[in-house]
C-alpha cells in the first residue's frame, strides 16, 4: 500500500482504527439543523450567491456590512477555488503561502493556473521580514489561522501588519478562518481591509463538513461580482436545503457553540502531554485541533506514519504532506478513549 | 434595465409575470425524494466521487460500468467544468461546440483556460461535414442531444458517426444528456466510446434543481481520476444529503418518470401553434422543453424580448445568448393556463 496523501485513508474507520487523521469533528451537529428537514418543500433553483436570509444572518456577524458582500458556497475549499480563478483571470501569477501550509492549498493554486510561493514559518509562527521579501511578487497570500496543520494562531500585531503591507501592495489577502470559532488564547481577530477575502465554513464549527457550506466574505464588490459570475457556469446555487439548515446554525446562541471548546482542550491537553511524555517535540497549541509535533531523536517521520498504520492500526499524517517533512500531523477530533488507546500503541511501536 | 444575460430575471416571479425563461420544471419532485428526511442523521464527509449506493444504482443503468466509472457532482454543471479542467491539464487547448449553443458552455470552455470552436447547426442538426472539418482542430467537443435552447434532438446516424469520428481522433465526447429522459419521436440514443464523458443530472427528470445532484459517466479511468483529484481540492464531497435524495429517485419505477412526458407534450402542441399562430417559424420540436423559434417578418428579436419584458411582463430569452441572433429562445417549463396568457401578451404586443 502506497501511503502519499491523506486521500490513501477515505473510507478507512471501525475495525480498530484510530484515526489522528481527518479534520472530521466527530461531535454531532446541533440539533437545530436537522429540525429543518421536518417540514422542508422547496426545490427550485436559488440564487446563485445564496439564499438572501442566510446572507442577512451573516451580514450581522461581520462589520460594515450587507448580504452582498458574502457569496455561499460548497464548503470553504469551493470558495477558496473560485477566488483564485477570478485571481488567475485578473492576471495573477504567483500567491504567497505560509509554510507549513494546508495541504490543498498549493493544489488550488496550481489548479487556478498561478504558482505557489513560500514563507517559511518559525515555530508556526509568520516571519514578518521573510513576509515582506515574498509578498511583493505576489497577486494573493493565503493566511490560515487557526491553522491546519500547525495548530497555532498568528498574533494580532502580525495579522495588523499583513492587513497594512497587502492594502500598500493592493495584493489580495485570503484569509481562511474555518477555525475561528475554536482559539484556546484569545479571540479570533478578523483581517480586514479593502482586498481582504475571508473564507469561512458551517463545517468545523457545527460538524456539518457533509453538507458543504461555506462562504466568503469581502468588501471587494467587483470581486465578489466575478466570483458569481464564476460560479453561475459552474456549481450554479449552493444546496438550498443546506443553506437552510446553515441558516439554523446561525440562529445557535454563541455560549452553546463555545461550551464545546471544554471538549476540545481536554483532547487536546491529553495528546500533547502524551506525546510530549514519548518524546515529541510539539509547539504550544492554541487553536482549531492539530498538533505537527517532530517525533523523537531517531525517528523518521515518514516510517513512522506508514508503521503505525500499517502495524499498529493508528493513523497520522506525514508532515511533508504539508511542507514539514521532519513532522508528523496529529487531529484530536476523536473521544478520549480512542486519543489514550492511541497514545499507547505509539509507546508500543516506539519501544520495539 | 439592461437585459443582457439570463441572469437579468433571476429572482422575478410571481407579480403577474410569466416566464419562458427558467429551465425549472414547475412539477414538484417524486414524494420519495422528501421521505429521506424523515430519519436522516449522517454529517460527516463523504467520499469525493460520491456516495457508493449511489454510484452502483448508477451503474446499472449504463453498460459495462461499475460504480468507478461515476463522479457525483454539484449539478450537471459542475461536471463539464471538472472534465473541461482536465482537458486543459492534459494540454487542450479548443473544444467544439454546436451552434446554437446552451448559453454556459462557451463560459465553461473559457473559464477552463480553452478557446471554443463553433459548426453550425442545420435546422437545428449537426452538420457532419462541417463537424468532420471543425473537430480536427479540437480536444473535445460538447453534444446536448436533446437540446436546450433548440428542442432538437440528433439523429442516431450523426451521433454514431460522431462515436467513430470522435475515437478515431481521440477527440473526447462530452455528451450532456441531462434531458434523455424528456424526448418525444424516439428512445434517447447513449453516446458510447473510449473518450466518450456522459454528463447527466437529477434536476430536470426529477425537478430536483435546487439540491444540485448530477454525475457524469465514462470508461476513461484516468479521466475519472482526474477529475476526483481536481474535485477534491474544490467543492470536495456533493451534498450528501442530497445523494440520498438522488438514490431514492433511482428507485421510482420508469413508468412513473414517464407520465410526466404527457403534461410536457401538452404544453408543447399548445405553445408551438400559439406561436405558429402568431407567425413564428418554430423548428419541430423532438425534446427537452424549449423553443427557438423565429419572430414573424419584421420583429426584432431582441426588442422583443426587451419590450415583452418591460411592456407586458413576458419573460423571453434572447438567442443571441445562445449564438442564435435571429431568434428567440422559449421554455415551455409553466403550466398551460399561463402559457395560454402568455400567448395573449404576444399577440397583443404584435398588433401594436
Amino acid at each position: 500500500m502506497v501511503i502519499n496523501s491523506p486521500s490513501t485513508f477515505i473510507g478507512i474507520q471501525g475495525d480498530g482504527y484510530i484515526s489522528f487523521g481527518s479534520g472530521q469533528p466527530d461531535l454531532p451537529p446541533p440539533q437545530e439543523i436537522f429540525e429543518v428537514m421536518k417540514d422542508y418543500k422547496e426545490f427550485k433553483y436559488g440564487l446563485i450567491k445564496g439564499q438572501l436570509h442566510l446572507r442577512k444572518a451573516l451580514a450581522e456577524q461581520y462589520p460594515n456590512s450587507t448580504p452582498h458582500n458574502f457569496v455561499i458556497t460548497n464548503g470553504a475549499s469551493e470558495a477558496i477555488d473560485l477566488v483564485l480563478r477570478v485571481i488567475f483571470l485578473r492576471g495573477g501569477k504567483k500567491v504567497l503561502l505560509p509554510k507549513p501550509y494546508y495541504y490543498y492549498y498549493p493544489h488550488n493554486v496550481q489548479l487556478a493556473g498561478m504558482e505557489p510561493v513560500y514563507t517559511q514559518l518559525v515555530n508556526g509562527k509568520i516571519d514578518i521580514e521573510d513576509f515582506k521579501k515574498k509578498i511583493v511578487d505576489c497577486s494573493a497570500v493565503i493566511i490560515n489561522s487557526p491553522s491546519n496543520p500547525t495548530g497555532r494562531v498568528q498574533d494580532i500585531d502580525t495579522l495588523k501588519e499583513i492587513e497594512k503591507i497587502c492594502e500598500e501592495l493592493k495584493v489580495i489577502v485570503i484569509s481562511d478562518e474555518v477555525y475561528k470559532d475554536l482559539i484556546y488564547t484569545r479571540e479570533n481577530y478578523l483581517i480586514q481591509g479593502p482586498h481582504v477575502v475571508t473564507i469561512n465554513s458551517f463545517s468545523k464549527t457545527f460538524s456539518m463538513c457533509g453538507f458543504r457550506i461555506g462562504y466568503f466574505w469581502s468588501l471587494d464588490q467587483d470581486l465578489v461580482n466575478k466570483v458569481v459570475e464564476i460560479k453561475t457556469h459552474t456549481s450554479m446555487n449552493t444546496n438550498i436545503l443546506a443553506q437552510e439548515m446553515a441558516f439554523a446554525a446561525t440562529k445557535i446562541p454563541r455560549e452553546k457553540i463555545m461550551k464545546q471548546i471544554s471538549i476540545w482542550e481536554e483532547r487536546r491537553d491529553l495528546l500533547v502531554e502524551g506525546l510530549e511524555e514519548l518524546g515529541f517535540d510539539v509547539w504550544e497549541p492554541e487553536g482549531a485541533f492539530y498538533l505537527l509535533p517532530k517525533p523523537p531523536e531517531g525517528v523518521n517521520p515518514n516510517k513512522f506514519v506508514e508503521e503505525m498504520f500499517e502495524k499498529h492500526k493508528v493513523i497520522t499524517y506525514k508532515g511533508e504532506w504539508f511542507g514539514a517533512p521532519n513532522r508528523i500531523r496529529f487531529s484530536y477530533a476523536l473521544d478520549k478513549e480512542k486519543i489514550e488507546e492511541g497514545l499507547e500503541r505509539i509507546e508500543k511501536y516506539l519501544k520495539e
